[in-house]
């Protein structure tokens, strides 16, 4: 068995049995060891395609997928959906390519410092040294990033190391997977209880691994039983909402409308979160949101355990045995009529199947609609959490990958779809059951608020043609059609709601492009 | 005057006087500034466009562009190109915007750690520490930017820097532009001079800027004189050759054909140069491609004068007055019936108009195709430096910004085109004289080869899935179509030839998809 053969089996060995991959030709051996059929390869066209569809199997799955990037320009063309990955505490194991040892002294042309590409964005960086020690490198890598809190793991794979005899498989065990998270502090805990018995007005806010199942069900005890209010930062990994689920509110984006929404709590206690933070710096705006008056306390740090919090804390409140209130399912009278926020809204509470995942990237469109679609059927909402433009498609990859018997819906504005558009083409390649929704304004519309909100005034001719992306319009069926995804255009509510339903009934991609 | 207009300002007075952008929030005042009537402006929808074309830009120009790109991911978005602009000597300015220092200390979602991600590829990194100090550290970019063999100059602009005030407009002199690259040694010169007098088989490698003009001539008449031979490596940052020009031999990418190639040289001369290596490693093949027996002789180190070191070497062996032999113009009958390397080049070597630019990305069919094409008409031609994919489409469209009297025309494979396939839409917007050639195998083709050369024998099922990229065969018509590109298929050499000759009769951009 050679280096790379060890790696593989290694990797299945330890529960990753997915490589999203776009491999070079320092890869060659690797492509080879991934005729192991305990591995699934899914060829992607583009690397942040192959980082964003690691994350996105991640957030469902809650275990690491691998990647396979070519040299250090193949892990800086995924870095971008790393970084989103990083911030949404999604686990990877990265192998990257390198040139032989005896090779990379001579500076050919593919060489970069893949260790300082790698270093900001990952957790844990290492360079396998030999191909005897590949099962141990990779063994750590996978521990690393199945840590509580997921971590990105890169381990740079140099050809010899890969082409080279590993000698007999070494399979290290399981038990180098690392410890459960621990609980919070008990006196932390009493302290917070004190805070929600003094009925002064508190804001619990939800991160990480408690916007989901029994996390929730605990706040919404806490709720019933202390009169407290339950939010998440606008921006969340994974919420599990919908009809008949506990309801969090959402902090508001934009700074003035988030301060207004915080300026009534005297306390706010966090969850595996920070406080709440502006995304961006305004001349004139603060980048703390809450009140000055306001007290924050932290009840879970991240990497903490959130259920164990909570249930701590409704222990220490007494509120065991109160009752949560539940979402009502909303309407689901499919809309008529012309599409805006509210019809976009009920279409989609209309149309989403029970059990779906719902991607959103749609920024302008999204801010405006997915506060109307809570009482929906039950699904879970997955949210950028690094900001970095392009993370919608590939998530909605690696998620339908993670789920292959649920529908993926991924909401994604036009210029933001662009950046890693190739996602489609692996979309229809694995018939994947993926309805991407298309907004199409023509524009990066959230820059004509932030041009605003700046204080730079109205944006003049020049300013417009680098928000504007009208010249040309992209036209939507015929690039979904260029990668083999059936697509279809609406601009009503109505025709809206009908493709979001026949997308249900058909299995593999479609998309649809709403024309606003 | 706030920072961001002081930025643009010194930007234009330092001839730097385009900016390939992708902005976001925190470039609003950066956006704002490019209301300046003297800085061209041009959206792209992907960072890797932007970075791409400034490449193309100096390729063609010799001075640098600038990009503007969001935050640590937007230029991760960037990095492949940079690589590969960097391996090519190309200088560029690259703005990289930052959230405010007020700001960064709360770690807000698209907080990464810039100067570290920018310092693996670039040669100077800078953070703006102050509106008032812009002017200076911007003119300190260009000037590095502009050095004789160009450098990545990168510059991060927080928030604050760009919207504060700057006080009166201080465009720092000119003269901090860098002096002129120095002549080699005069006995270096005499040593290599009585190399070429020996008589004994000789080969000279010329690059950098020793691959055009004035440097090709000298190289003739040094060729003329001595009867040695003389030759690029395999990949050029910018050729000028066909009818009428000294002909450059190139020195084969595969390590067999390039150990056969060089194996009668007794010496090596470089210019510009280190001595030929392989591109990859691969098991029992080796790293350095000539001869044990060969001795390397440095005439030009890299950074150092070739023009300066050429004249020196002619007068030194006394070729002054020696008469190169010049390229015949090949026949330029059209071919007819199948497509193959030859009737490829035939009908490249009879389409191609005089001073066009030929940017070359095609793996599989270039490399079997464009030493055939060396009769055409004269042009330049533009190689890939660095090695990472997804550099021929927005090189293109730099060197056509570069050069709006020329046509480009951008031969890339399937698999190349699909990176940075965004590059399509700004040449639609900008009306760029441009004909993509698209070479559509449907797959990795050059991985095929690969694969084998590895010593990994034929790639099985699963690995040929990782390499064939027909599953959906990628509709290139509705590609260009959705981005607002007129293209045509041709699955014969006529109909490829009157593609050809059909776009350099019109303006604008178009695509031909050649099916092989």
């Amino acid at each position: 068995m050679n280096g790379a053969e060890s790696l593989v089996q290694t990797l299945t060995a330890q529960g990753v049995d997915i490589c999203f991959a776009n491999p070079g030709t320092s890869e060659m051996h690797f492509l080879k060891a991934l005729e192991n059929p305990a591995m699934r390869s899914v060829l992607c066209l583009f690397e942040g395609v192959c980082t964003g569809a690691a994350d996105g199997y991640y957030r469902m799955k809650g275990t690491p997928a691998s990647t396979l990037l070519h040299l250090g320009p193949g892990l800086a063309n995924g870095l971008a959906n790393i970084h989103n990955a990083k911030r949404a505490s999604s686990g990877m194991v990265n192998i990257v390519g390198e040139h032989s040892a005896s090779h990379l002294k001579y500076d050919p042309p593919l060489t970069s410092d893949i260790e300082g590409l790698a270093r900001p964005l990952s957790h844990w960086v290492r360079r396998v040294e030999s191909s005897h020690t590949v099962a141990w490198d990779v063994a750590a890598a996978v521990s690393k990033a199945s840590e509580h809190v997921g971590q990105i793991a890169t381990l740079i794979l140099p050809g010899d190391a890969s082409w080279q005899e590993a000698g007999e498989a070494v399979v290290p065990s399981r038990s180098m997977t690392a410890p459960k998270a621990k609980a919070p502090d008990v006196a932390r805990v009493e302290h917070i209880a004190k805070v929600l018995h003094s009925g002064e007005p508190t804001l619990i806010v939800l991160a990480g691994h408690s916007t989901q199942g029994r996390a929730v069900e605990l706040a919404g005890k806490l709720k019933a039983a202390t009169g407290c209010r339950i939010a998440t930062q606008f921006f969340s990994a994974r919420i599990e909402r919908g009809a008949g689920r506990v309801t969090l509110e959402r902090i508001p984006y934009a700074v003035n409308q988030a301060v207004d929404y915080l300026k009534g709590f005297k306390h706010i206690i966090t969850v595996e979160t920070t406080e709440p933070i502006a995304f961006f710096s305004y001349p004139d705006k603060p980048s703390l949101l809450k009140s000055p008056g306001t007290s924050v306390h932290e009840l879970v740090e991240i990497g903490e355990d959130g259920v164990a919090g909570l249930e701590m804390l409704v222990e220490a409140v007494g509120a065991s045995n109160a009752k949560a209130v539940l979402q009502q399912r909303a309407d689901s009278t499919p809309p008529t009529g012309a599409l805006g926020p509210a019809s976009i809204a009920q279409a989609l509470a209309a149309a989403l199947p029970e059990n779906c995942i719902l991607v959103d990237e749609s920024l302008t469109t999204g801010r405006e609609t997915m506060g109307l679609t809570v009482g929906a059927a039950p699904h879970d909402l997955i949210n950028n959490m690094g900001g970095s433009i392009g993370y919608g498609t590939p998530v909605a990859t690696g998620a339908a990958l993670a789920c292959p018997d649920r529908r993926v819906f991924c909401m994604v504005g036009d210029g933001s779809a662009m950046y890693t558009i190739q996602s489609l083409w692996t979309q229809a390649r694995e018939n994947l059951n993926i309805t991407t929704i298309i907004f199409a304004n023509n524009s990066y519309a959230i820059l004509k608020a932030e041009y605003a909100n700046m204080g730079a005034g109205a944006p003049g001719e020049r300013a417009l043609a680098m928000i504007d992306i009208d010249r040309p319009r992209i036209d939507w069926l015929a690039m979904a059609k260029s990668m083999g995804v059936p697509a279809v255009s609406v601009d009503t509510a109505e025709a809206f709601h009908q493709a979001m339903a026949n997308s249900v009934n058909e299995s593999g991609p479609c998309l649809i492009e709403v024309r606003l």
